[in-house]
């Protein structure tokens, strides 16, 4: 079987690159810059990037930023390997980086890990990847021990960059808005473990609304049946006068209710809130 | 049965308002500043709040604001009626509508509902109450048919409202988040429902991620094991490049962002995200 042929090798053991590891599997090949991370992992430890790269077929980066990846590789001798890099950054540094290896004749995928450590290796685990489909073709028996779901998009490299930077931007932003909430909570004097049972359900709301979102937006109607961006102003308002009077923070409440005010300046305070979509994408 | 016995009116019929006046059933009495909202409503519509009240055991004000509630009740006389507002509002000004109910000798609650219009009379319709003990057992067979989750807070009757403005809080920005990805999503040529599809999977991480947070923050504990606040920095970093390549505005982006590269400049890249609602709770 071609899979069990394939060597891999993983640079950089954070939390993420550490999950990986245990995936492949104890036939795996590791390296990370500050020793002691590969403690319980059943793994071959390397001592350098070179000496990583050297023992595998499938050299895997999953760092903390691009720089990190070019940093780590500089020395490295990729010959006759293929790249698959897992580490997060935008559009232009996947291009870029997929040129580097271009330039080299080294075999390259980009790619975008979209759920946490424990889901790696598990049914749900997802990871999008994108560039030579035929690339992927060599690689994609190997790569299936790491998730259920692991999808190639295709040969532009940079479109599992593109998926990842507005996915991690509806992270980044649900989760500061989980945890500004908390902190309101608290304001408020209720007991973390209370409020979370509550947020959990409000968490619970996004996945069908990110659906119906999706299809109003394709079809360009924003019908207000369910709630209007007139009656988001007048909460968003209150929100923002409940957590000022506490002191905290509004930077997040402030950037949204302007935009949601916008919205409703010029005449969208009827209409649904895939709307607000259509104002956040403007440029300028 | 005392819940047979109880007539109620409803005043507003935003999308909310006609979704209670629906689960109260055929015998509701309904008011709307602006008529027609009452159409393929099985109800009484009432000319004015006065009329409407005149109708009822049980007074529900559903409208966009307090100032709202207190503009329509003006002229009505609530002698010997329950008064339960179901309006969204601060803390504060849920507080002050109590007092004005308690100058007048009118049995009040103030209620928040976490969940929209489809689950309202469904097992799944949450709505919290606070207030009178005693005014809640009285009514609480009749509201019974909004959902399977009608829960009480307890006396004071600012209680649903200090919940409903931190949960509302979470749903304005995780909403924004989605939007605004979305709009990243459109600017780098992914059609909305393509993005839909992962931008679920993301939104179904929330609810775990809110009860671990509830739990790290009782504990005091914020490790670092899964994912960490300098990965987040990385990441939010190159979110914000790419958003801002693009020309979006990244007012929410940049708002997290000051707070989480804070925690770093503090020595707290190393802890998970729970931390973070500590940085958020700052007040100053
Ligand atoms: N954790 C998650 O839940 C998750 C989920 C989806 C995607 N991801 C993505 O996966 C990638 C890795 O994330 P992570 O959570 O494992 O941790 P991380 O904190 O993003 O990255 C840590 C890794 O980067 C290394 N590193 C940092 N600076 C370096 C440098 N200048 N040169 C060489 N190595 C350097 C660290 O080595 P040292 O130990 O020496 O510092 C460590 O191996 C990121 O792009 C992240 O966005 C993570
Ligand atoms: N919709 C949801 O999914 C949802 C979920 C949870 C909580 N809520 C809360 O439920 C409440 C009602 O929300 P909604 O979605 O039904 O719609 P809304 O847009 O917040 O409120 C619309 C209602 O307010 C009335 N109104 C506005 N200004 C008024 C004034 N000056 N005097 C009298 N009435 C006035 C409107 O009457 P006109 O028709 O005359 O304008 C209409 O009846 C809000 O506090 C909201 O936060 C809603």
């Amino acid at each position: 079987m071609e899979s069990s042929t394939q060597n891999v090798a993983v640079l950089g053991l954070g939390p993420m690159g550490r999950a990986l590891a245990a995936a492949f599997g104890p036939g795996v090949t590791v390296w990370n810059r500050t020793p002691g991370k590969a403690d319980g992992l059943e793994a071959t430890i390397a001592p350098s990037p070179s000496d990583a790269v050297a023992a595998a077929d499938i050299v895997v980066t999953c760092l903390i930023d691009y720089p990190a990846v070019r940093r780590t590789l500089a020395a490295a001798d990729l010959g006759g390997r293929t790249l698959i890099n897992l580490t997060s950054g935008t559009p232009d540094q996947a291009r870029e980086l997929a040129a580097w290896a271009a330039d080299r004749g080294v075999p390259y995928l980009d790619g975008a890990i979209l759920t946490p450590t424990p889901m790696i290796g598990t049914p749900s685990g997802t990871i999008l990847f994108s560039g030579d489909p035929a690339v992927h073709a060599t690689v994609a028996p190997t790569l299936a021990v790491l998730g259920g779901r692991i999808l190639h998009l295709g040969p532009d490299p940079a479109r599992a960059s593109a998926y990842d930077v507005a996915l991690l931007d509806v992270f980044a932003t649900a989760t500061n808005g989980l945890l500004h909430g908390f902190a309101l909570a608290a304001a408020e004097g209720i007991a973390p473990p209370d409020f979370a049972a509550f947020a959990a359900g409000i968490g619970a709301l996004l996945p069908e609304m990110a659906t119906r979102f999706g299809g109003r937006l394709a079809d360009g109607r924003h019908p207000g049946d369910r709630s209007t961006i007139g009656s988001a102003a007048s909460g968003i308002a209150h929100v923002t006068a409940a957590a000022r009077a506490r002191g905290l923070d509004t930077g997040m409440l402030d950037a949204a209710r302007a935009v949601i005010d916008r919205a409703v300046a010029e005449g969208h305070g009827h209409e649904g809130l895939s709307r607000l979509a259509v104002m956040w994408g403007r440029t300028g």
